[in-house]
């Protein structure tokens, strides 16, 4: 396990993606699987295949291929997918429903502990049986109930400051939806999805091939 | 306007980041901002910021700082956001109710023409008085109406071959939240948004954390 540390950020930004094609492997009971086939079927290098998966331990032996079930779940351990996260979700307009709905993140093993909103009319309200709590009760809410991960799902105003009060309260992760950069402290790990900014790259690109 | 040939892909995916600050400041009616300025609240160097504006024309004189106005027009122009984008939703689940409803894509330029879905208790309803039509009736569709971009928000099962439906009745991008990598033609811009991935890094980092 010595070899474990410090696998690079583009590299741990593979490895849900290699999980997803070792699971469809497994799932059609392919055993082993060299690493220019898996370069085939994910669009990389067989050899930047085998200098990721060097990062994380000596898999295979050249000329063998892979062993699927062995990769997938050292995979799935690294990711930390053995573990149970804790989640909650600030703010339930159009995203924040569609994230407490989608009820694949438990399978992954994060699970929806709780769910906050400003809007008294929403307060109340049960999504998958988990009520709609009043914000001002957050930070109780995350110290109480050791709460791992707040996905922000409310409007750029105001985002910054229920992300300053759920670092305060000790929340270990912050999963943004908010079209807004928020400062955390740096052991504070931050995930940014930006839907604004994805469609805009699509418009450019678009933009760009009729010109 | 020739400088602007081949702007580097990172760059193209930072100038919605640019574009967001840039409103910020002409919204609290700012008229200049040195790159220090703007490298400190976007938390790149001076240097990157000078380099990434170089690639689209020459702004602001040394010591003068950016015209604020100025920039923004440019980037939103790069962006083809004075342009307007048809697009169409592919399943109208959580994710895609959720882009359904979300009325900001249209601010900026994005418009919401259509919505399919397999499910016969799902047709015929309405998200913002778009109707939900049968997906058999996409290629006709998409012909028709000329549509640009296609989020598909399916399951990864039928992604790929609604893809190629898409694909071959001309549309212009593809906007994917389906828990897959789609094979498209090199000329059809591909945006990937895979939430399950996004999470999985946060559950790496955590687990790392707790080592």
């Amino acid at each position: 396990m010595s070899k474990r540390k410090n696998i690079p950020m583009p590299v741990i930004r593979r490895l849900p993606k290699y999980r997803r094609y070792l699971l469809e492997l497994s799932e059609s009971d392919t055993e082993k699987i060299s690493s220019t086939e898996l370069g085939i079927k994910m669009g990389l290098t067989p050899s930047q295949i085998r200098q990721d998966f060097n990062c994380f331990g000596d898999f295979g032996q050249q000329g063998y291929g892979y062993n699927v079930e062995v990769l997938l779940s050292t995979i799935s351990e690294i990711l930390g997918m053995k573990m149970k996260y804790k989640f909650i979700i600030i703010g339930i307009g159009n995203i924040g429903q569609a994230i407490a709905k989608y009820t694949r993140f438990e399978g992954i093993g994060f699970e929806l502990k709780g769910i906050f909103d400003i809007n008294p009319s929403l307060i109340g309200l049960k999504f998958r049986n988990i009520e709609v709590y009043d914000v001002k009760f957050i930070e109780e809410f995350v110290k109480e109930k050791n709460i791992d991960i707040a996905c922000i799902c409310i409007d750029k105003r105001g985002a910054q400051q229920v992300c300053d009060k759920l670092v305060s309260s000790g929340i270990k992760a912050i999963w943004n939806f908010a079209p807004i950069d928020l400062n955390v402290p740096k052991d504070v790990p931050l995930e940014n999805v930006h839907l604004s900014e994805s469609i805009l790259t699509l418009g450019y690109l678009l933009n760009e091939k009729n010109k």
